[in-house]
Order: C-alpha cells, then structure tokens, then sequence
C-alpha cells in the first residue's frame, strides 16, 4: 500500500539501480534536520509509529504497477524491473529515536539500512510523515509549557493540511504534550483522549440561550461545557451559574479574555461553583497564552486549533534524508556533501545522550553506561523487533525528557547557547578523512 | 467511512439534536472566508471532488460506533441515537462553487442544506479538504503568475503536512496552474502530470558523475534531467553536454541561480544543446521566482516544493462552516453573528459574477444572462447531480478566469482595492431586519 505515495525520481532512480545491477548494494541514510526552525531549541520526535507502518506494509499493486509502466519516464525500463516491484518488500534494518524524545539538529531521528532501491523509495513519505509529526510534537511542546500546568487541547483538525493532517496532528500534539484532541478518529485509533464542547451553532439551534444550555446538561451531565460568548458572556456566565451542576465548566472564545474570566470566575465562585472551570479558545497560541497567565487570568484550560495544527509560525521543518555510507560488493563507502549551507556528515551514526550533552558518534562506537544510546533497533530485515510504544508512552517520555532539558531550552525564542551537541573524535576523523580525499560527493 | 474523521462536539452536538427532537429540523450551511489571508487577493477553490466523495461515502461503522458509546460524552445518550448513526447517510443539498474558480472574502464555496445533523457532521471534514486544497491551489495561482510562462512543478510532498497533504498539494497545485507534481499518487489517482528528476545520492550512488549521467540518460532518454550540482555545476553541465542528446535538459539546485543558468546556458549552447532546458529547483517561492525571472535568467521551468505545499507565507486559511438559516417544523429563522470581528451575513446565498464585479445575493434572488451565478447543485438528496469536473477541467477554469481579472489582482501583495464584492438590495434588507430585531444570534 502507499508505494506511489513518493516522488516519481525515487521510482526513476529505483529503475536505474535495477538497470546498473545496483539492487545489492546496501545503502544507509539518515533522517535529520539541519537546522532548527526560527525559535525552536529542541525538536520533539514523532510519526515513528505510522513511519514504520509505512515500511513494514510497503507494496506495489498490479494496478499501480500498469500505470507506471505507461509513463514516458519508464518507457525504457524492462519488464524485469516491474517484476521486480511486484515482489518488492522492504527488507531492510531501520533503526530511530523512540517517539517523544527531545533531538537536536544534527541528530539522525531515524536510520535505515538496506538494499539501495528498498532504501531509496520510502525517502518522501517518511520524510513527511516524521517531519509533520515532529513539527507539531514540537509546537505542542511549546505551547504546553507556555501554559504553565494549565491544561492544553488541541482543536485544529478543520485548518489542518487536510483531514488526514488532523488526524495525525491531534497525535502528535498529544505526544508533545497537550491533554488531547477533538479529534475523534484520533481517539479511536491510537487511543487519545477526546475533548469537546459546543458551538455558537448548537446555541442558535436552539430558540434561547437558556434552552440550548438546559439541553446540553442534560446530555452531558458532568461533562458539560456551556459556550457562553454567542450573546453576551458574562450573561451566558449567569445563566450557566443558575443552572448550576453537574458540569465542567464554560469555554470563552472571544473578547479580552483576561477581564471576562476573571468577571466570569466571580460570577461562577458567588454561585457556589467554584470547582467549575474555565476554558478559553479562539486563534490562541504559546505567545497569547503565555500573555494570559502572565496577567493571571483565571483560566484552567486552554483550546488551540489553527496554529497548534499547522505549527503557523513555523509551518515546516526541513528535515532531510541522506545517504551516508554504501556498500558495494563487500567495500564499505563513506558519502558526505561539503557545500556550506548544505553539508552532511559521513557514516551511520548513533546519538549519545548524557547528563547535559548529546555526543553523535558512529554507530560501531561504544560507550558506557552514562551513555544513552537514542536510536534503538525497530525493523531488522523489514520486520518490527517489538511492538513500538505508542502514543501514550510516547508522551511520558516527552514529559519525562522535557523536565531534564537546561530551563534556557523551554524558552519561546532561541536560546542564547545551544544544547550541546558535539561530534566523537572517530566521527570528526572520518570527515577529516574524507574531506582531505574530496571523495564525500554529492548529498 | 471517516465518520469519526470529525471534532467530537460534532458528534456530541448530533447526539444532543437526536434527544431535542430536532433530527428533523433542515439547515443551511454555508462554508467561506472572513478575510483574504495576508497578500491574497482572490482564492481559487479546490477540494470539491474531495467533499462530495466525503458526503456521498458517510458512514458509521459498528466498531466506530462501538467506541462513541464508551466515551463519557455518551454516557447519556440513549440507544436510539446509536441505531440513528448505524443507520446514517448523508441525505441532503450541496450546492458549491466549481473547482478552479477565483472567489473572494465572504462568498460561499459550499452550500449545504440538510437534516440539522447531517449538516453539522461534516463541519469539520469540509472545511480541512476544502481549506486546504483552496490553500494551496491559490499559492500555486502565485507562484505561476510570478514565473511569466515559465512551467513550475510541485515538488513538495516530503515537506507536506503529512503524506496524503502531499497527494492533495499536488491535485491542488496542479488546478492553481502548475504543470504537475512530483506525487505520483497525484497522477495515479487524480491523472495529473508527474514529473521527476535525480538526487544527489543518485550521482554519489555511482563511482563518477560521469557514469551516473551516463546511467541516467540510458534509462530516462529524452525525459533525462541532470542535476549537475552534486560537486561542481559547470563541471556537470560540461559533462552533460558531452553526452549529447537525447536529454530533456538539467537542473540547478544550489548557488546563485542567476550567474550559474547563464554559464550552464552558454555550454549548452556551445555544444548545439539549444534545445536542452534549464529547471531551477532549491527552496522557491514567488518572490525568488519573479527576482531570478526580472533578472532575466534562462531558466525555462522551477520545481517548488516546501513553500508550495505549506503555502509557508501564509500557512492557514480561516475557511468557517456557518449556519445561516433553519427551517424548523417548516418555519424558516434566518440566523447571523453581529460581534464586530466575526459578523455572519444570514440567509442561504449565490454569488453572481459580472463582469468585474460580484454580487452575494440570497439563493432566491434571480439574474439577468449578465450575471454567472457561482454556485451550482452538487448533490440532491445526498446524491451527485452529475459527475464533478476533474482536475483537468478545474485548472483550465481557473487558467481562463484568473486572466480575465484585472491586473492589480495579480500582485503578489495587497492590492490597493479589493476586487468589488458587494451584498445585494434583499440580502442588506433581510440583514438589517434581523439586526433589528436583535434576533441573528452566535455563528
């Protein structure tokens, strides 16, 4: 499934290797982000789940493969070639960062080892399924911590890149840790917790304000939360006061949210509801919330849609994957590019994570046990060596990392210093090496 | 299928209708855009064939079913509802704007018209599909008029919000005016153009640039593109020319693109390659587009991808799904939203389009020959009127319409006035009737 989900060269390319007898050689590559985007010190990793998915289900149908054999770009392949994709599986080693552990640039999130063609394909859609979900893993980490302890939902699915981008954003951002998502096909396939309210529709649905909430209640009971801005909010407050429990609490979506919530504390405290909350949403994000809380504004929750979703500040991630070591007849080749901007670094590597450091060593290096390997063994020959964690683990240990990172790292704006992420001295030999042969070639 | 593809106070909210005794109650909908996002001056609409084939495919499966009922958010609901969403189709109106064509703020895309519940279902599904696709098939409607003529592909599923955002990028680029994309999905699914080159890790997957070339134009023949900038750009343009025909030309991906297409130019020319093409790839967008075009580089055609499929300057839309009128035991309520920043104009509406100007009238309002009313039947009683234009049909719509609109429409930035929109004589009446009686409620 998926296999033409990528982009026509990796087909094109994967017919010439066909053609040069390439199909043996193994290549390793690396999936990594150069540099982080504006304002970000860390990235969260996510989409491992759904990249392995990809890998282990990745075939080519009879129908697929007609088309592709009527495209002018294949006119010249043989028939051997498209046998060829008809057998097609990954066979291949992948080896990845678990889902919800802080990287930085630099830092392969994933490897893959395998024969070149099995290796070349799957570059596009891991690339988009790993580089979304890091990108909103990320942005939800973001926002979380600006929120202080305050609940965060994410709300984002109808501005979403398409429905499916929701679906996976509502996961991702639970990852990075927000409470959940409104998104329900979320919740039944990986198992997030679900959230919603009502909208100004579900009011003027109704003949009155009062009846509308009445309604409500009495679907929802103690999951009740009344949307109090559609007339008049501290009104809506009122009538929601009245009526008392069992609810939750109110959700305001509009207006100066740091004078309504405290007039609407006030007004829920006087009724004696002062275990209900408040909820506010409407085109927020970490700089508004931060806003909010620094104002002591009394809100409990927080609702975060369009810029959660598309991560608006920065709505892309330039992750990259690389080629960095082949293996041709037995010869093991080292590949690297040294343009300025564009530079890679030879070799497969592993990530060392320490106390206050990161170390990216080759992967042949060893180190003690204050080392922490991150990337782990999750395919060998195109098979899961065990079930990945999913996404609930996945947020512990994003919870868990986050708390570990130096406090200059959970600053909304680039830190003055960076993480300390440094090479090993066999790693930094190697490009020595390399460089001085002007062998690294392109990348 | 994608039922639970939806926020779950969709779902809540269809539970709460179902217990009101409102299953039975007819709504209208009405799908648009507030404002025009930052240097917009129209939209192209796309994603329709995406929304109908999600309406005309709603359904619950038992498991969905199943796992609603264990939410607290159903706990109340009786079993009646749950035989209701067993049962669920889509049985209502749509009426939209055809695919391609340029709208403005405040005009309907999509109408529907529907039992309240099944119009609310959809909400958020539409607005994502169509949001998105409307995205980006209006950056592509940019980037092709900043580059003069000049073919540009899609190229950007690897940085898309996910892998089926970059099928659905590629569709919408493709009706925006691109020449194709890189997606092959695109072209199996949607008979789009594909279109493709090499990477870098294919030139280092060989011994020499040479041999790469040489394996390359083996398989590709006349569609062969060269990317010759792995080590040296005009070492491989030299090297490109020497293999002589057939080849389709070659690609620069890094270095100033200006200096280098002027060399690459005259080796190939030098070599009696006139023929052969230059495509300029490596983070565009229309700007650097309309700078390497002003400077009059000989560049015949760009590949754009991240900036293309993100539509990174401005990553979100603010498509909103507004109920606008309710006909309840047939009694028609017109339904508006009077806060000053998100107003909401009642009433089911058309758009006609003049000559050079728009007029939003109600539905029921009829015009001269003069005047093209915009919205057209899609579905009746929940099933297609007729089938849907392809994407073919949509990008030739949206080529012909977007050359008719005036010129300052084109810019890249604001344009000093908007192009003319304006409410019709009834519309304005039965707007301020409502205003009136205070009576127009949320949105």
């Amino acid at each position: 499934m998926n296999a033409l989900l990528t982009d026509l060269y990796q087909l094109t390319m994967a017919a010439g290797y066909f053609e040069a007898g390439k199909c043996r050689d193994i290549a390793s590559f690396e999936l990594f982000v150069r540099r982080l985007p504006a304002n970000r010190n860390f990235l969260v990793a996510a989409g491992l789940e759904q990249a392995a998915g990809y890998l282990t289900g990745l075939r080519f149908s009879g129908g697929e493969i007609a088309y592709l054999r009527g495209l002018p770009q294949f006119a010249r392949a043989g028939a051997d070639f498209f046998d060829y994709l008809a057998r097609f599986r990954f066979t291949g080693d992948a080896d990845a960062v678990p889902e919800g552990t802080p990287v930085f640039a630099g830092e392969p999130l994933l490897r893959i080892r395998a024969p070149l063609i099995e290796a070349q394909i799957p570059e596009t859609y891991l690339l988009a399924t790993i580089g979304f979900q890091t990108l909103i893993a990320t942005k939800a980490a973001r926002i979380v911590a600006a929120a202080g302890g305050r609940a965060v939902v994410e709300f984002g699915t109808r501005r979403a890149h398409s429905p499916e981008a929701g679906v996976l954003a509502g996961r991702a951002a639970y990852i990075g840790g927000c409470a959940g998502t409104s998104n329900v096909l979320a919740g039944y396939r990986y198992g997030i917790p679900v959230f919603g309210t009502a909208a100004h529709s579900w009011v003027q649905a109704f003949s009155s304000e009062a009846e509308a909430f009445e309604r409500l209640q009495k679907l929802l009971g103690p999951s009740t939360i009344y949307l109090i801005d559609t007339y008049d909010t501290l009104e809506g407050a009122r009538k929601a006061a009245r009526l008392g429990p069992p609810l939750w609490g109110v959700r305001l979506d509009s207006g100066n949210l740091v004078v309504l919530s405290r007039e609407v504390r006030r007004i829920l405290d006087q009724s004696g509801l002062s275990g209900a909350k408040i909820m506010a949403t409407g085109d927020l994000n970490e700089h508004k919330i931060l806003e909010l809380c620094a104002a002591g504004a009394p809100i409990d929750s927080f609702g975060v849609g369009t810029d959660l979703a598309t991560s608006a500040d920065a709505p892309n991630l330039g992750a990259v994957y690389k080629l960095v070591e082949l293996e041709e007849a037995g010869a093991r080749r080292y590949t690297a590019k040294f343009s300025a901007d564009k530079s890679t670094v030879p070799g497969a590597k592993q990530v060392f994570r320490y106390q206050a450091r990161d170390e990216i060593a080759l992967a042949s290096e060893a180190r003690g046990r204050d080392a922490e390997p991150l990337l782990r063994p999750v395919l060998r020959g195109g098979q899961l060596v065990e079930p990945l964690p999913d996404a609930h683990a996945a947020r512990r240990r994003a919870q868990d990392s986050l708390a570990r990172l130096p406090k200059a790292m959970h600053s909304l704006f680039e830190a003055k210093d960076p993480y300390p992420v440094e090479y090993s001295a066999a790693l930094l030999q190697l490009l020595a090496a390399l460089r001085h042969n002007g062998s690294g070639g392109g990348g």
